[in-house]
């Protein structure tokens, strides 16, 4: 065995118990108990050590030092577990620890606050945590940008600066998009009426088919929060059901499907290995963003939809195609990032972002938090947060330590933008095909082109790969004017 | 840090591990889409490659070497990572390796020579099978006798001498029982009439409360085969429904409630420690089995479960509790080990005790295996087998490497007799509480007894604990006697 083939064997067996703390996480949001969370933190406490004694192993830097790739395939995976490798040898064990206990439970002091929006009850626990993330990242970043070392865990190669630039360039226009949309004199209809749960669930399964997903390498189950999961050939997603609001439960769904197709997707010749799953966080959400908005948002593929809806639940209301679609894609001012619509999106995100890089580089306080957000908040959406639950305390992420993730959301859609250009253009009449509910021809050309390379090029070679031209948000704004000026009769 | 202490935190992450394996067994038989086999494999080998790296671990054995147990606890635990240390360094890596693999491939193939009824097909891969757990039996028994090296995988401190001198004793009596039973001028009549699925999954979830399951660190799902799974704060049992036969899934749930209250009801104290599970298989069949028989087939508690299922089901067209005792204790020669009575299960047993013994020391070669199993079946049942799959391909035990197995369930029966005896000794009345339902008592008794102690005393140590007296098989021959007489009017 050469050095190569060693470490490729110790790696293989590195992603199934990576896999199996996936599938862990899975489990406990779906299945597991309610009274077993304690023992469970003791297992997955377990199994991260042992995957974090498998990244830091000695062994590895040997064979990394003597291993020759034999082709393009085997140096992608020699630059993924070096990465891997040295991210987890930078951090001091006691660090590591540190922030696996103190972000396990500013969880839970999160959730307590949120409820009780009580902003400074939250806030020793949350400057702890962004304590021991700023020194994370100091080690991780080696003497180069602390930021850009953080976002380098989601999103491998992009830079603080440079998504700074691109979302600078998406702000002005997004802004401007929603005051026309939002002073428009026309303005489409939401639902009335409620939807039971077995018909949502019935017409969430068709749709996931639709879209390509492999019910023999994966399942469908509800959860709080929807969610894909795993790898390969064990790909299992979730959804829920609002009887007022089926739509979150479909487009959850589609949403998911999208990560897991990508997943599903990869060549089998990666499996297990580590360009076996999504390359990064944003091209991951390219693929749930082009699903979920540019193919299952757009109007021939509404109309379809409309279709089953109606089979399933019989008249609710809407008379037809055109104003479903505008249910579907009605643009609304709210608080919440996770409800908003394709164009306020963006916005949610960019406003945690320049935030965040804030707080990492030290330029704002924790204490001076909320005055920011709501600062910003109220000159990008037009309204004052009425309460913390509505404004800081919403997301989930900060308090877990995930500083350098919600950016990529929006590079995600960037990315998606990107895709669905290219996509029009390699097939031209794919609105007949969405129509008809047929999603093969779309799905078919990003398996093709982004998700069988797994984790071969790097992010954004990945998709400038598929696209033929470098990615940037022209398509993304283009094709948000286009659709909401049309629907919006402007 | 002292040794012991330093053992039993690297210990505690090894018991973690392995409930994160077990857990990806639940899943397996329950979740798992189908198409996601192949890679379970190989994350399954993952996990049990790390299994099997911690218990050979040098620093295992310098620490064993060093550690002070602190009591009677800590010496008990010492004496259970000594042993698994032991057990796993004597066999060596190769012999493991291809041991996994071939009992892997293995189950697939007697499956199919089993639905073929195609015992030549089968035979290669049982001789293969066979002569690697010859192999593995010499390395444990390192000079001592093979069959109990393998006995003691299952049931530690039991030797095959013991077990035959218990079993012949059993053997004759139930032999003569049968034959007066089944030729008794009385005979109970069984169900007719169709159940459905709801119900008997309503009223199975009914019986596993009432039999102190605690659903708050445990679930109930489908599976082929019923099963409990995993220790401590998350043990989740399976059933099965059939039907025309209620009480296979009833009797499924209640024998895995029996599992599943052994290891919810150990002190929290030995969690995550060698102490935290049942002790033995023997043990853990005599907690089934007397929840399942003793307590679950008695007629205080038959008359119970009639008033349940003529709430669910309506009248059914049994007239009265004394026939529907009867109808749950129908005494029937069948070709099947688990489809069997009270009376007949142990002949079944007894049956693959004595073989296994003969192949593992070598008497009986695997190509006479089928001779002997069925002249050996037609002397103790009465009836000639009729194919291979209602004879020695009816189990999938022995394919995947499972010898010293079998006696368990009847050893368990034993304990279980013991366990009834001493059980009514000390609550005199449980019959009026049985007949309410109410098994609290009697699971209180078995938890403060048995349960409770998880693996501090030595398996057969643990039943005379608990009973006062050496255990034998007179209690539960005197029991089955007195029962089935009795309802065959003999």
């Amino acid at each position: 065995m050469s050095a190569f083939d060693d470490l490729m064997a110790f790696q293989r067996d590195t992603e199934a118990l990576s896999q199996i703390a996936g599938r862990l996480g899975w489990d406990q949001e779906t299945m597991m108990p309610r009274a077993s969370a304690d023992q469970r933190g003791e297992e997955m406490a377990a199994i991260e050590g042992v995957l974090h004694a498998r990244r830091t192993d000695q062994r590895v830097a040997d064979w990394l030092a003597r291993a020759q790739a034999p082709d393009a395939t085997g140096a992608a995976n020699l630059r993924h577990i070096a990465r891997s490798h040295a991210r987890a040898t930078r951090v001091p064990g006691r660090l590591a620890s540190e922030l696996a206990r103190v972000t396990s439970l500013s969880q839970g002091i999160w959730a307590s606050a949120r409820t009780a929006n009580d902003v400074a009850g939250f806030l020793p626990t949350f400057k702890t945590v962004l304590a021991l993330k700023r020194e994370q990242a100091a080690a991780l970043a080696d003497g180069g940008d602390p930021y850009d070392a953080l976002l380098d865990d989601h999103e491998p190669g992009a830079t603080g600066q440079g998504l700074a630039d691109m979302f600078g360039a998406l702000r002005p226009r997004l802004v401007a998009l929603r005051e026309r949309l939002l002073g428009a004199a026309h303005q489409p209809a939401g639902l009335s009426g409620t939807y039971h749960e077995a018909g949502q669930m019935a017409v969430s399964e068709t749709l996931a088919r639709s879209f390509g997903y492999d019910m023999t390498r994966g399942r469908i189950d509800k959860a709080v929060h929807p969610f894909s999961s795993g790898s390969g050939n064990d790909v299992r997603i979730t959804t829920r059901t609002n009887p007022v609001d089926p739509f979150n439960c479909f487009y959850s769904t589609i949403h998911e499907v999208g990560h897991a197709a990508y997943e599903q997707g990869i060549d089998q010749k990666h499996l297990l290995t580590p360009l076996g799953q999504g390359v990064s966080m944003g091209v991951h959400e390219s693929q749930s963003r082009i699903y979920e908005n540019q193919l299952g948002r757009s109007a021939p593929f509404t109309a379809h939809l409309f279709g089953l809806m109606r089979d399933t639940f019989g008249d609710f209301g809407v008379p037809d195609a055109a104003a479903f679609h505008g249910a579907v894609n009605r643009v609304t001012s709210g608080y919440i990032r996770t409800e908003a619509d394709e164009v306020h999106y963006n916005l949610h995100v960019l406003l945690r972002f320049d935030l965040e890089r804030l707080l990492i580089s030290g330029a704002l306080a924790p204490e001076d938090l909320e005055e920011a957000w709501n600062a910003r908040f109220l000159a990008d959406f037009g309204v004052a947060v009425d309460k913390p639950a509505n404004g800081l305390l919403q997301d989930v992420h900060w308090p877990v330590g995930l500083f350098g993730y919600f950016p990529t959301y929006t590079l995600g859609n960037v990315y998606a933008g990107c895709l669905n250009h290219a996509l029009r253009v390699a097939i031209p009449d794919l609105d007949d095909d969405l129509a008809a509910g047929n999603s093969a021809p779309a799905t078919g050309w990003l398996r093709s082109n982004i998700q069988t390379h797994g984790g071969l090029r790097p992010p954004r070679a990945t998709i400038e790969h598929a696209c033929g031209f470098d990615p940037h948000e022209g398509p993304l704004l283009d094709y948000l004017e286009a659709k909401f000026t049309a629907l919006y009769r402007l």
